[in-house]
């Protein structure tokens, strides 16, 4: 089969790599009707990780099953499934917990726990930037759709960025009726801000300063903030009547820039602890790291983030944080976008054929205007 | 009436003050029958802060209604009760979600929320450790206790410490079966400890390095963390079959110094991050504060720690942080007392005569072997 | 001032009343601007309670402040406010809990738990259809609008049936996603219908046999169920592909009646119970009481509904029940109204002089087609 | 192997029986250390089901591992482990939402979700009264136990007993500080008082009307409320100032009877519904069937209990219900078990030997004095 593989530094390729074969009673193999590329791929395409050259990139799945083991009762082939970027089994306690993003026994890296495909640190799982797709615990991890090809740009989204948005939300303790400040219009930010929508959001804030996302942001209903017309506490302040927002969403990350480039690794956290009132929550959704030689501070580099945090204290808030567990999710968010009230497709601005990927991945990472959100084609 | 009032650092004297009145018509009077000094007061007392020489101090009050304004209705005069710590008026948008310490109207500093009792930048009220204290809100503040005198040392407890403990209990999602993790066994942390084991915690780690606070920990069945002994964090991970402790809380706040008297703004933070398990919570009641000018690190003198926040995300962790809102659960540990579920008054360690208020302030700051929790009988 | 006169069974009347002022400090007066017929009115009307002749009628009120006690704060004559059909104290245990529906001081009658305006057993209060209404505890009671006329049809909806509806997804579980089938289209089923919309529900079935009212429920979004077209489970069944919905609403109450205008006390519960998934909730706002001597069943004429409990414990249901405590939820659903979020209004067929209630109540009590919600302008 | 086989009405024998063994790849095959007869039990040993003569019974199931199938990689042979009573597969809708009760899957009869071993109506499943048993899904459904033999007697409750009880508590909204009114005090109405002391109630009322059972609440320290010493809630009400209890939970089921012997349907709920306050909650886990031939009234027969829902309603009260799904407690359980912090054992009466089983069912199905809990020791 075809697959993009990772070769070192903003250098990927389309390689001929041996179809996948379950190999385990409990897995499953994938034939891919669509893959897309997200933004944590670009750390890795980027080289600021240390995933291995050779690797199958791509956590973002969805297909046809093609082949099931002898264990896999509840999922049969012909059926068109999402796929969790989390590997998850389904019986440890992080996984009984609710918590597959923090599964216990699909990384055999010790001390590390949640798996992914594709992806550095996150155990030796190709991933699905390719023909066909390993996955295990088949039963466990996939989520049946609707046969057909209908929602396709729609249901891709429910391996990631969909749940990721709505995670960050659920995080930030957001209630019907709120006002809720997001920070950061990527992809994962407006997948925040849909989710807030749906989830009867009073006002829906995104603070940004990219002219592409703003307006995709407004086209779904949310308030603009952008960063480039002032400071945006003080906006947000201002449209709430001096209250500030009932909770708030970050979805940028510790290379948190400035519209001149530079780098603030607490410039979001400080901005959502004065955007956000007393007892509010916040949900952080946007990655941080515990090292990075490269980061913007000596702090940052051993994952230390100075944020204000005697603020945060005095307001009495809440921060959840982390990866999300796509599962507790995606059946709810499936069963939304199935009866047209969730539409997250918006979002996407390309789909191209897998043999495309390597000058989509520049053109990504380059943030080329337009270029929001890549759909593959194998 | 005679009062203790802050004369400047590291003294505090015995006055006469006049008798409070009601002022306006929701107003109580409280003649005191029990008022304690807590290890906050010990921040002004050492001129830590801008509180005002003059101010009567004391948040932690208990008494007799002695006279109620025209529009108090449910308290009456003869009333045994304890007085929560935050005044609240009851009607502002947090009291009517149930965060009474973020009350929006009774501190009239521009920009702040919540207020207290003899407390700096809480506005302006006379504490109680004094004959008589003015009570803003009655019906809505006061907590009703049962006539006569039983347990005094006990319900002296609920206007802070004992729900500030239960609160970074709350705050730190545990449930019963947990083991969780308590930094620090001062009155607050004990009080946490406590309010875990009612809660129904499988295990309480009490961490500390003070012998009579670790005994008093072990008495109530908590097992005990000796940071003399090692790391804190090797030895929960050791009592907890490497799996970690499922909550935390911190009761030690930005001053954190360990056995040798260094200050660490960001060594608890870093330890609860690593003592606890992924997707677990940390409740945070030990107090941070934006601004300290004496404080140990840079960050720190503008309320910047910088733990490890890149752990902390990978973690999946979530925090809960601030002010206990006492009146949120003074009911049901009033309750807890009466039945003889609860006992928390084995922390008490004095009671004294108001007059000795001052040798006591001064006992306590130096914390002297034993002087665990110092009451004043008025 | 004038005001809506109960005289006996189907006979209101225009009458002259004295002007109500403050009788305590903590009251306030409110010139109505807009006061509602609400369905419950028609228990009264009909005969089938024991409201006292001479009783006001009323309790879905909002208006202007006219004058405030001494001890009200924070409402100011002028302001522009909706009045909660609960009158709560705001101080006793269940007002702590958030439970302004069974404040246990508002109502004098002994063993009494809630109060309301111009209401059988509800307390000595007299109702707001009329030009002035005296509202106990005005400080903790009464909402804050924003000044002017705007969305007047919809803010006039806060007092009591847009709560009621949202209380009823509230206490049925439903998340985002569900979806949740709602028994009745009258004003209370309809408002539950708009809730679970803008709470994200992904199909809201609402079940009713009158044309008008699905219409109005088709109007937003609802997929209507006709009972007059066949079993309304085995329609949910079919829509759901045999899962059931995940969530009920009871909007009818104990004198559910079959097209053909029969009682069945139990028939909606019936329903509910098979409609409903294993694990799913059930929330009834419809009402049932504990005695009616003109009951349709001798088990229903002192309370008892024998609906089919042992399905609904082997599904292992549950059900959250009674009258909406009106405060938990109208700050919030004000703010989805301010914003365009929520626009209650669509059920309002009517908005009428005082002056023409008594041929209102007429026209609303026989059911004339089309007389869906009226508003009364004093 | 030997394995105790239901024969007829009253009549259960011990039974050769061949080995089992593994079938699918995900089963694994326990030999049993100890397995209990439950009260459930006797509604098919008194003939009172359809259960299939030829069945093994026992569905309160512990032991070791003897064997795994191919794709089991969680539990080993060796291990010692608890079998939960529900059969469930772990990828179902109703498992992925923590409702293993109601699994989807494992009962292969159309339209019933939920399986258990050796069960009327529960899926074609031997039970574990018996040397060996087959368990489907080990991975998912396997509760690992420390090695060994200590705290046999308490690990063995937590396959039903212990986690229905906790359940019993958990649907009742019960939080710490309140004080829970619990009917009947057989082995699950016992474990719902020790539940509730673990989970920090400040009084448990429990009610029933046997004197070893009343005495064995008592020494866990529950409050006795004695049926044969007047109304049980009167008793409540005076135990609780008039405020009746916070919430309750029903212990008993539709075979409720007075100390005369006469059966009463709705009689338990009834008083529930009394000794609760409003607004508090009510968790049934004694068991309601939706048809019963020999039930005490027309209604009942086909499961219709006429309690009094007007008074449900009015109190503003809630209701859970239904079977356990023992997985979400009983890993939190265990190690509550571990730390000797919950001691469930103290209801066991006997531990006998298999072969006694017959004389044990006679004995138990009587309530002989003193018979509470029966652990059989294959």
């Amino acid at each position: 089969m075809k697959g993009i593989v990772y070769q070192g530094p903003r250098n990927v390729t389309v390689e001929d790599r041996p179809d996948p074969h379950c190999q385990e009673p409990t897995d499953a193999v994938i034939r891919l009707t669509t893959t897309n590329i997200c933004g944590s791929d670009l750390h890795m395409y980027e080289g600021r990780t240390n995933v291995e050259p050779g690797t199958v990139l791509g956590h973002e799945n969805m297909g046809i099953v093609e082949e099931v083991g002898a264990a896999v009762g509840r999922i049969k082939p012909g059926m068109r499934v999402s796929v969790p970027f989390n590997i998850a089994c389904g019986t440890c306690r992080s996984c009984n917990q609710g918590w597959t993003s923090f599964c216990e026994r699909t990384n055999p890296t010790p001390g590390v726990q949640g798996a992914a495909y594709g992806y550095a640190n996150m155990g030796p799982y190709d991933g699905g930037q390719a023909e066909f797709l390993r996955v295990p615990y088949a039963d466990f991890n996939l989520l049946e759709l609707p046969a057909g090809t209908e929602h396709e740009r729609d249901f891709t989204l429910l391996s990631d960025v969909f749940p990721t948005g709505w995670h960050g939300v659920e995080l930030s303790g957001m209630r019907p009726g709120d006002a809720i400040a997001i920070y950061g219009a990527g992809p994962v930010g407006l997948m925040a801000a849909h989710s807030a929508m749906i989830r009867g959001a009073s006002e829906v804030y995104v603070i940004d300063f990219h002219d592409d996302r703003l307006k995709l942001a407004s086209s779904i209903g949310a308030k603009v903030v952008d960063v480039r017309e002032g400071d945006p506490v003080e906006q947000i302040m201002d449209g709430t009547g001096g209250q500030g927002a009932d909770a708030g969403v970050e979805a940028v990350g510790w290379q948190a820039h400035d519209p001149t480039g530079e780098e603030h690794p607490a410039m979001v956290l400080d901005n959502l602890v004065q955007s956000v009132k007393c007892h509010g929550g916040i949900g952080v959704v946007g990655v941080y790291v515990p090292q990075d030689p490269q980061a913007a501070t000596e702090g940052a580099k051993e994952g230390r983030i100075g944020f204000n945090y005697g603020s945060f204290f005095q307001k009495g808030q809440f921060m959840g944080t982390g990866q999300a567990p796509v599962k507790r999710y995606n059946a709810e968010l499936r069963d939304l976008i199935i009866e047209g009230r969730a539409e997250p497709g918006f979002i996407v601005s390309h789909e191209l054929p897998l043999a495309e990927a390597p000058s989509a991945y520049a053109n990504f990472d380059q943030r080329v205007n337009g270029w929001t959100k890549v759909l593959l084609k194998p």
